[in-house]
């Protein structure tokens, strides 16, 4: 999704992608192994930045791209707070950004300990490796985990906080030090995944979104992160926001700025990380709403989705259709928000099985 | 610019390439010549529709295709008044849609009777093979193109059209008969290329705009075209609007369908010759401009250029620079047009020699 954007700005971008079959194979310039030093070094000796679409590339291999001399946007610095949900809960308290309460727990005492404290209920997380759902438990007693309790590695457990509704703050910042921030959007999770966001935020509008801007640009500018920030929040029940989770690079969260602003998130991520100047982050519609597709795009249902909804914008990844999958997304923006979000979740019906 | 929309939908796209070097070898499948039969009947053999980006693959190759049951997108029976400029000025008028006072001429002679009728001057224009004020001369004297008097093929010869300004009415039409159209739009010419264009044509709400989707659709449906259609017409300064050229493919003239309508042509391009529903055609917003930039897009302007105007959309097309190639342009939209015309106009200023 970075490549039109690339070619419309004439930057030459070469893919290494993990795999035939994924969506970046489609743009694949080289198949190979991110985990493998070799392999990313002697990719990198063909561009002249280096950035990613996940976090998952190991600090080694990041550090071994510096130390020969590679621009690496983000940076391993930063990186690591993506990578690790411990590090980062340690570094947000530091600086005193509003966060749930954590602790770090290395056994099944310790984590009965804090649920203890904090009304018999928590959510625990691995600290490295886990998206969209995985790596997270909401428990009662640490017996829940502990299989998780392996070599002594600890865990992150976290209050289980009351929300009103989650949302998300995505920025882009350049190794020159600019931001640029969209507007706050709303992100409806089912089953501890994204399936619709809503741009900008209803009634974040004020305090709310100063809040998740201010919280944000500290993020950015104290991590040192460059390329997209996607800072995901939750709104309390007692009206705080605090930060749940942060991905740097772009986020399903930011899918509605493809069609909704005037520079997609993944065109602002080329600009950040090659420290070209950023766009315009403006709503070009009153509402955007985001709707994912999950499972595939099977292509007998795509005729009636764009029969049936005319304006709706629909994105395919182009990956293998398998059950519970990303398979792509539908946006729909206008001037009515009801209208929109029936709009998009009426083409994005035609694709569930 | 076909292969984003096509990722997007989910549509296998193969692409042949008549050179490296030129934008549609970013995207190439195969690299091969587009005149030659062999070669696109092999490449024809790996997708479910041909179509184009120019007109000029010859109609024996056309014919071939669609011999061996290759489904042409647009035909070669609708191509062809793409590709002949005779033979278009035949149809139309014998259609009775309204165009210049035309000729076929095939002596010097005959031209200058032609010449004498119209007020002692003329726009000779060779039926094939022109483009971009290539193969058109403004004539007093027959004498003037006695050197493409040769071979014995006649000439176009048109009265000179005193004209206000030029439209580009731009559709799509599927070959089960769904036609969409965009506004129609005002191109501004310089030495016969087009510099500009402004979506939808100012002043032309009612009348004017009418006549132009009349005249496009009716050309779309009697010449069978299916794909994107572009017209370009005179409107004259006693306000009669006449045929200029036609263009069976996405044109410049809807380049600003990009940023600037729900669907972008080379998206509905796409989905009108695989016969899928058509998108929405609306503006996004009040006024979109489209400025062409010539010669090259040199990296080291384009940060000027993006820092100047975040909100103006830049659009490479990866061609080598050369001197007055159309090597991109850039979009601007809003809602006060001398605002927005000054956006576009700044952003392409800066990729100026």
């Amino acid at each position: 999704m970075m490549v039109p954007p690339a070619v419309e700005l004439g930057i030459g971008i070469q893919v290494l992608a993990e795999t035939v079959g994924s969506s970046a194979s489609l743009a694949a310039t080289v198949v190979g192994d991110y985990r493998d030093i070799e392999t990313v070094l002697s990719f990198a000796e063909s561009v002249d930045v280096v950035t990613f679409d996940h976090e998952h590339v190991p600090q080694p291999v990041l550090r071994a791209l510096v130390d020969a001399g590679a621009a690496v946007h983000p940076g391993p610095d930063a990186l690591l707070y993506a990578q690790d949900k411990l590090l980062m809960r340690e570094r947000l308290s530091a600086l005193g950004l509003p966060v749930p309460d954590w602790a770090s727990v290395a056994t099944v005492d310790e984590l009965d300990a804090f649920l203890a404290d904090h009304g018999g209920r928590g959510v625990v997380k691995t600290p490295r490796g886990g998206y969209d759902g995985k790596g997270v438990r909401v428990v009662s007693s640490g017996a829940e985990v502990d299989d998780w309790f392996v070599g002594g590695e600890p865990l992150l457990v976290e209050e289980l906080v009351e929300f009103q509704r989650e949302l998300s703050q995505v920025l882009a910042r350049r190794p020159s030090g600019e931001i640029a921030l969209w507007p706050v959007v709303e992100s409806i999770q089912r089953d501890g995944v994204c399936a619709e966001v809503i741009a900008p935020a209803p009634r974040a509008a004020g305090r709310v979104s100063d809040v998740a801007a201010d919280v944000a640009v500290a993020i950015a500018e104290n991590l040192g992160v460059t390329g997209v920030l996607a800072v995901e929040l939750f709104e309390t029940t007692d009206e705080r926001v605090l930060v749940n989770e942060l991905a740097m690079r772009p986020h399903n969260s930011g899918h509605w700025t493809i069609d909704g602003s005037t520079t997609s998130q993944f065109e602002q991520h080329l600009r950040a990380v090659l420290d070209l100047p950023l766009g315009a982050t403006g709503c070009r519609d009153p509402w955007s709403v985001m709707v994912n597709v999950f499972g595939g795009l099977a292509p007998d249902r795509l005729p009636l989705a764009l029969a049936d909804q005319p304006a709706v914008k629909v994105h395919g990844y182009g990956k293998e259709p398998r059950p519970g999958r990303k398979a792509g997304h539908v946006t729909a923006v206008g001037e009515d928000l009801d209208d929109v979000v029936f709009r998009a979740r009426a083409a994005a019906a035609f694709f569930e099985d």
